[in-house]
């Protein structure tokens, strides 16, 4: 049994690193933003570092940072551990639970293990993935895209942060000591099976009233950052047809990449809207840069939204004034992804185990997560807990410490369950 | 006859402060960034401290930084002089001639006069007047404003930067030493009447093949700050209808601001969009401010469009997911204004005895200026010379010598007739 007083200690306790957008008076009504590679990352890394080794593990770190601390099994010739991995970085106004949850619950996981002294057949572990968010350096779940192979380790070296061109993944592992020795990918430190458990981040089980999500797989995504070029002019003096304004075509764009995904019963969001800094209220600006996030739990559908909207802003490009320029970049491509059955059976077991069959229910994530990497290189899956309203990314996300602890303990249970297997 | 060459090198030697966005390699292929009291802004007004003080004028400092320069007359009970104003302040991206032109020619006029040994009948001067762009502190033509009683000086003086709300106008004029004594209103400090030469910022002149605009007034216009308050939420979680988007509510608020002016001949537009900083590609954010700029020659068109556009807005803010709270508050209200009669005649036999009666024409303002805000105090015109294609407020704003000079001496001969007057 997982201890759960100690399950939210140390959930708290690591949140101090990071910690920002009170919303209450309470010691831990806080958000969090503690963006990748940050000081405070570096702090909350090194707390799992010295927790993880005062369990007994060895830990590895690999060439983009990524953390892996492992407990020895009782075989003999050791296979690669059984993960159970999350990320401890979050949003600029996130959370104190996604991802967090994840990587405490495990060690929590493992402290159980040790006070019981039990021992397992395989190695069993944490992993803590580097830049899971995405916020700060623009792609989501980047260190275990590299470790499945699927990113470049340049590419994601060269990664610069989104507000700060002069800094990027690289020159913060270095400026931070997290650059290991090991190779960053599935050869350089395999895994025999990655479990990850996870706040839904949506409504559905508050909404059925279930209390654990076995999770099927993940919906497919496409991130793209669109610029549009136009040119300075007064907004007084400038007739509607000599003008070239990025910012009403970038407008237009958002409207339409809405109405396009609607339509598809898809999801098209844009968070992040740049123009230049030298900007007035009586100048029509020069450039704007905006995100793109495509979602569709079929690649298909990503597909025929993506070109819906890019023919639509080639178009919009040309219907004002003198027209502007669009081009776009994709940051990040990750297809629909299913999980693997043998762990969804052993997550089925534990949370029939505890919450009876009527208990929980399967269900495909909307976010992406590590664990859409890991499947590609080795059996995975995940386990959510309902957060309050279906709230992330937001300062007030929550999770009831019970919630927690049941996930913690199904996470438990499922691993040793395939350790078993 | 004013000095052409001399003119040349004093508006090109001033633009050394705040020089920017280079765009050739000639010396003076750069635009200008020189925002209101800003460092590069104070080392300007020094120049125009000493030039003026050289050229025998007293100089007053009023308590908004209006800086008065004034030259002796023959008569012997001084009346209010005779003002040759313009600013000295740039937009961010800026150029070389909108506002420097105005105060640079009016200073080759008296250097002109001094060199001559050429007497005016009244006082004649010239006025630097403080934030005329608006552009960091957002209200145009303000201290004019403040001078003609249309803007308390105190809400002039908290006026915040519009990208750091810590420093104010107040702060900044404390800052650089420049709140004077004298009380910015048309009692601490009367003028006699108002000349103001100024690029036309538009694409009439060149267009019609005219050298001289007279101009007969100005279009009404109003600058608004709306805020659009959501919610934050994860963008593969949270389904359409659950989501709070204020930035998909504010591009179709600009999109539909824009359709409504066009729909009446009037013009709307946005210059400035801003998110918190806390912002990524998956995460709808929690707040988007936009600013909208709306502009007719006649009050009662823009009193139109700005109520259509508000009911939009209304409307818009209900109509996604769980919809979005729309405020906004009135930053700048120009309404139209007419100029004086006798100044005008003034400007028009000057404008013949130059280019003839078939090389000027009249004109109406589709900027504001600060003599938009004298005319309701004093006796007032402006005069208009050509920029190349009508482009300003964008670093390469040109107007050639040729035409710079043909202003400068239109402003001598129009002052020189209304001081005969
Ligand atoms: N779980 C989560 O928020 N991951 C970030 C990647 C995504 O936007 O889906
Ligand atoms: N002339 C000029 O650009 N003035 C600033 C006020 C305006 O936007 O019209």
């Amino acid at each position: 049994r997982i201890n759960a007083d100690r399950l939210q200690e140390t959930i708290h306790h690591t949140c101090q690193w990071g910690a920002a957008h009170r919303y209450g008076s309470g010691p831990t009504e806080t958000g969090m933003s503690r963006l990748s590679l940050t000081d405070d990352d570096a702090q909350a890394r090194r707390w799992f570092a010295e927790e993880t080794q005062k369990l007994g593990c060895s830990l590895v770190v690999d060439q983009l940072g990524n953390m892996f601390a492992s407990r020895r099994g009782a075989t003999s010739n050791p296979t690669p551990m059984i993960a159970m991995g999350s990320h401890l970085d979050t949003q600029p106004r996130g959370g104190r639970y996604d991802g967090i949850l994840g990587v405490v619950a495990a060690v929590e996981v493992l402290r159980t293990f040790e006070e019981n002294g039990y021992q397992t057949h395989h190695d069993v572990g944490v992993v803590n993935w580097t830049n899971e968010e995405g916020a700060r350096f623009p792609k989501s779940m980047m260190a275990s895209g590299v470790w499945a192979g699927k990113i470049p380790l340049e590419q994601a070296y060269s990664l610069a942060d989104i507000f700060d061109p002069s800094v990027t993944v690289k020159s913060e592992l270095q400026r931070l000591g997290y650059i290991g020795d090991v190779a960053c990918s599935s050869a350089g430190y395999p895994l025999g099976a990655h479990f990850e458990l996870h706040i839904e981040q949506g409504p559905i089980l508050q909404d059925a009233g279930k209390k654990i999500g076995v999770v099927q797989g993940g919906q497919a995504y496409r991130w793209f950052t669109v610029t549009v070029d136009g040119r300075d002019a007064h907004t007084g003096t400038t007739p509607l047809k000599s003008r070239s304004d990025p910012l009403l075509a970038a407008s237009k764009m958002i409207v339409a990449s809405n109405s396009i995904a609607k339509s598809l019963g898809a999801l098209a969001s844009t968070g992040v809207f740049k123009i230049p800094p030298s900007s007035s209220t009586n100048t029509i600006t020069s450039r704007v840069t905006f995100t793109l996030d495509i979602r569709h739990p079929d690649d298909a559908v990503v597909d025929q939204v993506q070109s819906l909207c890019f023919e639509a802003f080639k178009d919009i490009a040309k219907q004002d004034g003198r027209g502007v320029q669009v081009n776009w970049t994709l940051d990040t491509d990750s297809p629909a992804t299913k999980f693997d059955p043998d762990c969804i059976k052993m997550v089925e077991k534990a949370a029939t185990d505890l919450v009876g069959s009527d208990g929980w229910l399967h269900i495909t994530s909307g976010a992406g997560h590590d664990s859409v990497n890991t499947s590609a290189r080795c059996p995975t899956t995940m386990i959510f807990v309902p957060c309050k309203d279906g709230v992330s990314h937001h300062p007030e996300e929550y999770c009831s410490p019970e919630d927690c602890a049941l996930g913690a303990q199904a996470l438990l249970e499922s691993v040793v369950n395939y350790d078993r297997l």
